[in-house]
């Protein structure tokens, strides 16, 4: 029985920031993690996701602060780009280390 | 802009285990992965949650055949053993291997 054995601590779990944690959400911050900003198709290209799920996903996070939307044309056509804030880029950093403390304390 | 920038290969989130993957469950299953069996009240412990909230977590990962239910008694008192079966040792297993690539892949 589990009584006497060690358990990791995985309270950090508890504190885990859901906007971030949610698959789509994670897929599309982590690209612009990596990128400085990207648009509108390359994220759809990257992820895989549709127009109107991509959209619904950067509404939320526009409206957490973690991710800036800056209307533009390219030529003649409107083009939106996206990029994280600080405060984005600060929220997956924390994500990504609470997620790997506990991924990688477990036992094979 | 994104374009020419290296961006890592995203496409296993579009496959993770999401009953996995709620932080509540994970936390639970992360118990179980490293304990062989544990009762309700350990796992309460463990996990800060309440027993409504245990109690519905548990169902799911019963429902998905992730988790075995055993109920027996501790001297009168019904006391509930939980554990893993090896389906959810292999569903937390490959989880945590495509999170550790998808995470281990970024840079810092």
């Amino acid at each position: 029985m589990a009584n006497e054995q060690w358990v990791p601590d995985l309270s950090t779990l508890n504190e885990i920031d859901r906007l971030v944690h949610e698959p789509a959400r994670l897929m599309l911050m982590a690209v612009l993690y990596v990128v400085e900003s990207a648009d509108f198709i390359f994220l759809m290209n990257q992820t895989g996701m549709t127009w109107g799920n991509l959209s619904a996903h950067m509404s939320k996070l526009e409206e957490a602060g973690y991710v800036k939307v800056e209307k533009t044309y390219k030529g003649r056509r409107p083009n939106t780009i996206l990029q994280l804030t600080p405060q984005g880029r600060d929220a997956f950093r924390t994500y990504r280390k609470r997620m790997l403390q506990v991924l990688d304390d477990l036992p094979e």
